[in-house]
């Protein structure tokens, strides 16, 4: 798909990103030159999505290479350590951020014996080149996926997995790009996804934009739509999967998972490699960020809930491998059971 | 449970009624002289909760009543006519309404021979007399259903069914306040109940006023928590329940009732027999209100979806009676299978 906006983007030796939390209202693109500013947009979730902080992560360690006053190898390794732990410490649930940074980790270890300004350009480079392969593989996850995305089906979607979420394109809205691209006609809808609303404002606009007919809803409104026939199949993307195929994901896709287990509905992850993670053994072992309170108390800047409430805000959850009809990846589509150890 | 609040009341021949759009922020009482201003305040759920309005659709026919100019009985039962259906227009799901609407036409039938003064008396009378016995019944209830709560129980609760909901004490809130006050020591999640977040801005507003440790969480959260087994039991009201059982309330109670039963959680339904409709066979004949889909488009004024995205916003669904584990009355605790049609 053309996209009339990108996620992020690598220019003139800064990192471009829509800030995505002033979203669907304004478009505004923000500027980073340091990898301190790249950590803070991860942080507070200027930009989002498994896939797109990995390519974020990269793109700041690069930044930080090329800002390096390090006369030598051995300097330069230490302030790119030094980054590519405050950027690792932005966010814990998703392993392409640290999949990333491996990257560029890779890139130091296999070029100790050249000088510091070729090495900044070798990071630089392989920043870039992540950002491409992302995109590429989605549209391939997208090639991949078509069969799954018949005409006539109504798809449910739980937060965004869409263009906003990777470096273009996307994974869960992806295979829809790439099913509708191909002719299929079908229609969406959109849980809102509290408590940052990544379904009313990211999703809803970004399918809006590619013309595929959207209904945005309510998270508890999913159930009563499937007990009405109205849902054929689920779309999800993941910020981690473990060896066995238990998936992270945003909060409330184990909800969606159980519901459409309950109703017989075909839930599928959409996710490249770089998502799972052999080195966790199941999704017990995932670790689940807690975000801030005030992300449930607060909703465009009015309060919603009375003062000194006990709030709970984990960002995901984990969805047990046995409530996943299939998981897509660049790789093909795997199915039950899942066994991640040889990726 | 002494409330330092209350929900509706009959004061100088005028209702008044807290705003609930207003709270927690804001706790504002608004008076209402005609049944016109009554009707408007139920439609704008000034007051929500079927107890509630079945007590605010009396009060506003015995407003009505009063104001009459009616000069024979003839003509005052045209002007109640007119007021019985306008309130009775103002929301289509919860039978209480209907239910005390009814109470007041049962007066006028039963007192065809006395004066317009003495008729007018006598519905003003059945209307304070309904919002009496709806507190009581929930006290009744309240006692009824403690036996249903254990110390350290974990106990989810989805919208408002509680002191805002009634004419005070509650239904689900009211067998936890007086399980609370017979010593009983336990916890609350309070779903957020999107959109209109009665959850966040009524439940958790009024369980901390009563001391009761509660936890707020968005919607799509309690499955995840479900898993984790951090919750025990399930308590919600009802807007109408069938004669075989299924019950109607507010939206998400489905998912929520889905997701109880794939964890082996009970769920108790918590409700007064005005809101056993014996005329309805099954959930699928009950009217199922679509409100005006700005409420999930638009929160506490800010815009938080695209303009021109399909919304669907209905503000109740059906939880079939397979899915409840007891229904609490004042009548005593009914269990399945469920045959209201003797009530």
């Amino acid at each position: 798909m053309q996209s009339p906006f990108f996620t992020l983007a690598w220019q003139d030796d800064s990192v471009v990103m829509i800030d995505q939390r002033r979203l669907p209202g304004e478009e505004v693109y923000l500027r980073y030159r340091t990898y301190l500013g790249v950590a803070e947009a991860i942080r507070s979730m200027v930009v989002r999505g498994a896939p797109a902080i990995g390519v974020a992560g990269a793109m700041g360690a690069a930044l930080a290479a090329l800002s390096s006053k390090a006369s030598d190898v051995k300097m330069f390794r230490a302030d790119m350590e030094e980054a590519l732990e405050v950027l690792a410490a932005t966010r814990p649930t998703a392993v392409n951020l640290f999949w990333g940074l491996d990257k560029i980790r890779n890139i130091l270890d296999e070029n100790q014996s050249i000088g510091v300004e070729d090495l900044k350009q070798k990071v630089r480079r392989e920043a870039l080149r992540i950002g491409e392969e992302d995109l590429a593989i989605n549209r391939r996850m997208g090639e991949i996926g078509v069969e799954l995305i018949q005409d006539g089906d109504c798809v449910l979607t739980h937060c965004n997995a869409g263009a906003l979420a990777t470096a273009g394109h996307g994974t869960a809205l992806g295979i829809l790009y790439s099913a509708w691209q191909s002719g299929k006609r079908f229609s969406v809808y959109a849980d809102e996804t509290r408590p940052f609303l990544q379904g009313a404002r990211l999703t809803a606009w970004e399918l809006q934009k590619a013309g595929i007919p959207t209904t945005l809803i309510c998270d508890n409104m999913a159930g009563a739509f499937m007990a009405q026939g109205k849902i054929h199949k689920v779309v999800v993307g993941a910020d981690r999967i473990a060896r066995n195929g238990d998936v992270a994901n945003k909060i409330g896709t184990y909800s969606v998972a159980v519901l459409a287990h309950y109703h017989r509905i075909p839930l599928y992850v959409v996710a490249p490699t770089s998502t799972i993670d052999p080195k966790t053994p199941s999704g017990g072992e995932i670790p689940i960020e807690e975000r801030s309170a005030e992300e449930v108390a607060q909703l465009a800047g009015a309060r919603v809930a009375p003062a000194g409430i006990a709030i709970r805000n984990p960002a995901f959850d984990v969805t047990p491998s046995e409530l996943v009809a299939a998981i897509v990846t660049e790789k093909g589509i795997f199915r039950s059971p899942y066994d991640f150890g040889a990726l």
